[in-house]
C-alpha cells in the first residue's frame, strides 16, 4: 500500500549579484566585484545546493535600468552564467530569465534546451515581457510596446517554444552503429507555425531534453500576466505583501489553470521573500539598520517615489507620506506594492518607512530570527498562500548561508522541507510531471 | 636587449560532435550520443588544452541542415556549451559561432562578453551570415536574404557589437565601499547607433570584459566575406585546398586589412584541415577506408553532387566525373572546392574520388603519419600560406588525441609551437593586442 507523501515546500533563491538590499555590496564581507564574478555565483549556488533548495533563479534585463553610480546591476547573461554554474553543481535547479519581446522563439528554445542537456535536466525558463524603455531602445524601438501587445506576443512566443521543444519524439534518436541509422527522421516533426508575430518552420535542431522540456516559470502580477501564467507556467514567482492577498492570488491562479484544462498540481506558487536574519530579533534589526544606513537617502527616496508614482520632491524624510496619493499607472503587481507601502507608512515618517521597507523593491521583507522566519514560511505554506518561496536574501552569499544554516534545519525538523534530494531534475524537485511529448503512448482510460 | 620571438603557429580545433568524417560516430570507440553530451565536449577540450592548442571552435546552425537519418548535426547552442567547457578548463580559448542574420546585436554582444567574463578572457565570436533556407524558415522568412544584403547587415551588426563592447571604459567600475560609489557613470557611454538595420542606444549592461572584447573570428570565402574579414576579423577560418591558393588568400586578406588602416599583425589566417593519422601511411589509409566505408554511398553522392552543383543522378559510382561541369552558383569558397574536386577527380572513378575526399566537406584532408602532417603544416606556415590551422579531426576525441600525441611534439621540437601557454587569454595565445577601448590614454608619438 502506498500513502500520499506529505506536501513539501519548494524554495528557490534569487541570486541577484550581491543581494537584494541595494547596499549589500558595501558590507564588510561583500566583494563589490561579485556581480561579474562567476565564482561568486558558483559559491552561492553551492550553498543553495548544500541547503537542498529547489533552484537558483537569475533575474535579467537587457539594459541598465538602475542607478549604477550607487549599486550593482544585472550584468552577466543568465543562460551562459547558468551553464557555468551547472558544471560546478549536480542537483540544484537553474532558472534563467529571458524576454519574449527582444528574442526569437527558435533561439530561446534552443538555448534553454541546451542548458537542460548540459545540466542533466535542471533548466527552467522564466518568461518575461520586459516593460522598460531603456531595453526597448536597445532593440530598435523608441517606446515600449503596450502591455496587451507584449503579452499577446509572449503567449505566441511561449506556444512556439513548447512546440519546438516537442518537435523530436523522445525515442527519435537511434545511434544504431551497425545499421547506420542515426535518427529516425520520421519521429522529428516540423512545427509549421504561422501566427501574428512569428513564422517558424522547425523542427528544433536538438533532440528532446532530459526534462522533456525546461520548467516554465513566470512572474504574473497583472491580469494579462496571470492569464499567461495560468496557460503556461509551472512555477510562478509572485509578489504578495500580505497573507490574504497571497492566498487570494494562489487560489485564483490555480482555479484559472484548472479552468484551462490543466491539473490541480500543474502550478507552484512561490512568492518573493527578502529575509534579514539575526540570532535575536534585535540583531536582525541591527543588520537591517546597517544595510539601510548604507543606502543614500536620495536613492531610497527616488525608489519609494517610483513605487508611489510621484516625483521624489514630494517626499520629505522627516514628514509622513502625502495624504492624496493616487493609484499609480501599471498593473496589479504595482498596485499591490503601492497599497502595502501606504498601509505600512501609517504613522511613520518617510525616513522610518524607508527603514521598515529595508530598501525593498516590491517584495515582502521579514526581519527576524530563524525561528520567526520558519514560522512565517510554515504559516503561509500550511494554509495554501504559498507552495514555497522565491528567496531574495538581503546579501549574498552570507544572507543565504544564514538561511541554510538557520531556517532550513527548522523546516526539515518540522517535516516541511526535504533533507535530501529525491530526484535529479528540477521537475523532480518541484514534483512536476515530465511532459509526455509527441508520439508518447497515451494511457488507456481507467 | 630584446630579440623578436620566433613567429609561432596557432592551432584551433573544430570540435564538431563526433568528428568531421560523416561516419565518425560509427567507429568502435565512438559514442553515438556524443553530439548532445557535455562530457564529450569537455573531454575533447581537455585534450586540446593538454596539447597547448589555442582554442576550441564550435560551428553552428539554427536549423537541421544535414541528413539526420544518417549522421549527427550541430545541436547544442555554442555559447551555453562553451560556458560549461570554460568551467572545466583553464587556458584553452573558446570560439563560438553566432549568426548576424538571426540575432540582435545587443544580445550577441552581451552573451559573448559574458562568456569572456565567465572564462577569464578566453572567448571568441565567429561571425557568420547563415546562407541556408531551413534557417531562414525558422526566423519568419520564406527565402534566404541575398548575399550582399546579409553581408551589409553583418558589417553593421559587428560594428554595433564592438561599440557596445567598448561602451564601458576599462576603469569605469569603482567598487568604492567607503564612498558608496559603485561605478563612475561618466565612464559608461551610450552608443546611440542608428543605421540601416539597427537602432541601438546602449550602453551594454556589462562592464568591459577581460580581453577588452572577445576575439573576432570570421570565415570569409566570398568577396563580401573577405571584405568583412579585412574590416573586423582578428582570426580567419579559411578554406584553401592548395598551397598556392592559400598563399594568395593570406596575402590578399592581409594587404586589404592594412589598406583599411589595420596593422600587419592584425589578422591570423587559419585554413581548415582535416587530418586522418596513422603510425604508417598504410595505417592512415586503412583508417580512411574504414571511415569512408561507413558512409552510405547515396549520402556521399548527394554531397559530391552538391559540391559540383549538379543532380546526384548525374554521378555514376564506377565512371569518371561528367566532362561538362559548369561552375556552380555561390561564392569563391564554393568555386575553390569545386575546382579542387575536379582536379582531384582526374583519372578516378566517382567511387575512387569519394574515397580520396574522405567525406570532406570543403576543407583539405591529409591522410598520413604524424611526421608527414607536421611537414605539411610547417611548409604552409613557414612560407606564409597559413598562420596556423583550424583542425578538423576525422573523429573525436581520438583523432585529436592522435594529433596531440603525434603531431604536436614534432612541431614543438621544431620550435614552431608552444610547449606551454605564455598567457591566460585567447588574445595572448593568438598574440593579438588588447583593444585599448574608450578613454584609454593614447601613447605619445615617438
Amino acid at each position: 500500500m502506498s500513502t500520499t507523501p506529505p506536501r513539501q515546500l519548494h524554495l528557490n533563491v534569487n541570486i541577484l549579484h550581491s543581494g537584494f538590499v541595494p547596499s549589500a555590496w558595501r558590507l564588510p564581507d561583500s566583494d563589490p566585484a561579485a556581480f561579474t564574478d562567476v565564482q561568486h555565483y558558483v559559491r552561492v549556488a553551492r550553498i543553495a545546493e548544500a541547503g537542498k533548495l529547489d533552484a537558483v533563479f537569475l533575474a535579467d534585463s537587457a539594459a541598465i535600468i538602475d542607478q549604477i553610480h550607487f549599486r550593482p546591476i544585472t550584468a552577466l547573461e543568465p543562460t551562459v552564467l547558468l551553464a557555468a554554474i551547472a558544471a560546478a553543481t549536480t542537483r540544484i535547479g537553474l532558472i534563467g530569465t529571458a524576454s519574449t519581446s527582444y528574442n526569437e522563439p527558435y533561439n530561446i528554445a534552443r538555448r534553454f534546451a541546451t542548458l537542460d542537456h548540459v545540466s542533466g535536466g535542471r533548466a527552467g525558463w522564466n518568461v518575461v515581457t520586459t516593460a522598460d524603455l531603456p531595453s526597448a531602445r536597445n532593440f530598435g524601438r523608441d517606446s515600449v510596446p503596450d502591455h496587451a501587445q507584449r503579452y499577446a506576443r509572449a503567449d505566441e512566443f511561449t506556444t512556439v517554444v513548447k512546440a519546438l521543444w516537442d518537435s523530436w519524439e523522445d525515442d527519435a534518436f537511434l545511434g544504431d552503429k551497425a545499421g547506420g541509422r542515426f535518427v529516425d527522421a520520421g519521429k522529428v516533426h516540423p512545427v509549421e507555425h504561422r501566427g501574428e508575430h512569428f513564422a517558424v518552420h522547425g523542427p528544433l535542431n536538438l533532440p528532446r531534453s532530459p526534462q522533456g522540456y525546461p520548467v516554465l516559470v513566470q512572474a504574473g502580477g497583472s491580469a494579462d500576466g496571470r492569464e499567461l501564467a495560468a496557460r503556461h507556467a509551472e512555477a510562478v514567482f509572485s509578489a504578495s505583501q500580505s497573507f490574504e492577498e497571497a492566498l487570494d492570488y494562489a487560489r485564483g491562479l490555480k482555479a484559472r489553470a484548472q479552468a484551462l484544462g490543466r491539473g490541480p498540481e500543474a502550478v507552484r506558487v512561490l512568492p518573493g521573500l527578502t529575509t534579514i536574519i539575526g540570532a535575536t530579533e534585535a540583531q536582525a534589526r541591527r543588520r537591517r539598520d546597517e544595510l539601510v544606513d548604507g543606502i543614500p537617502w536620495d536613492y531610497s527616496l527616488t525608489r519609494l517615489a517610483g513605487t508611489l508614482g510621484i516625483a521624489p520632491e514630494r517626499l520629505k524624510l522627516d514628514q509622513g507620506l502625502p495624504d492624496d496619493l493616487p493609484l499609480p499607472a501599471g498593473g496589479n503587481g504595482n498596485h499591490t506594492f503601492f497599497r502595502a507601502t501606504l498601509a505600512r507608512g501609517r504613522g511613520l515618517t518617510v525616513r522610518q518607512l524607508i527603514r521598515e521597507l529595508a530598501g525593498g523593491g516590491g517584495h515582502r521583507v521579514i526581519v527576524g530570527t530563524p525561528e520567526q522566519i520558519a514560522d512565517d514560511i510554515a504559516h503561509w505554506f500550511r494554509h495554501g498562500a504559498a507552495d514555497g518561496f522565491n528567496l531574495m536574501p538581503d546579501a549574498l552569499p552570507d544572507g543565504l548561508q544564514d538561511f541554510v544554516d538557520g531556517v532550513v534545519p527548522i523546516l526539515q525538523r518540522r517535516g516541511l522541507f526535504r533533507s535530501e534530494y529525491a530526484g535529479h531534475t528540477l521537475r523532480e524537485h518541484f514534483g512536476l510531471a515530465r511532459p509526455p511529448g509527441r508520439g508518447a503512448p497515451h494511457r488507456a482510460a481507467a
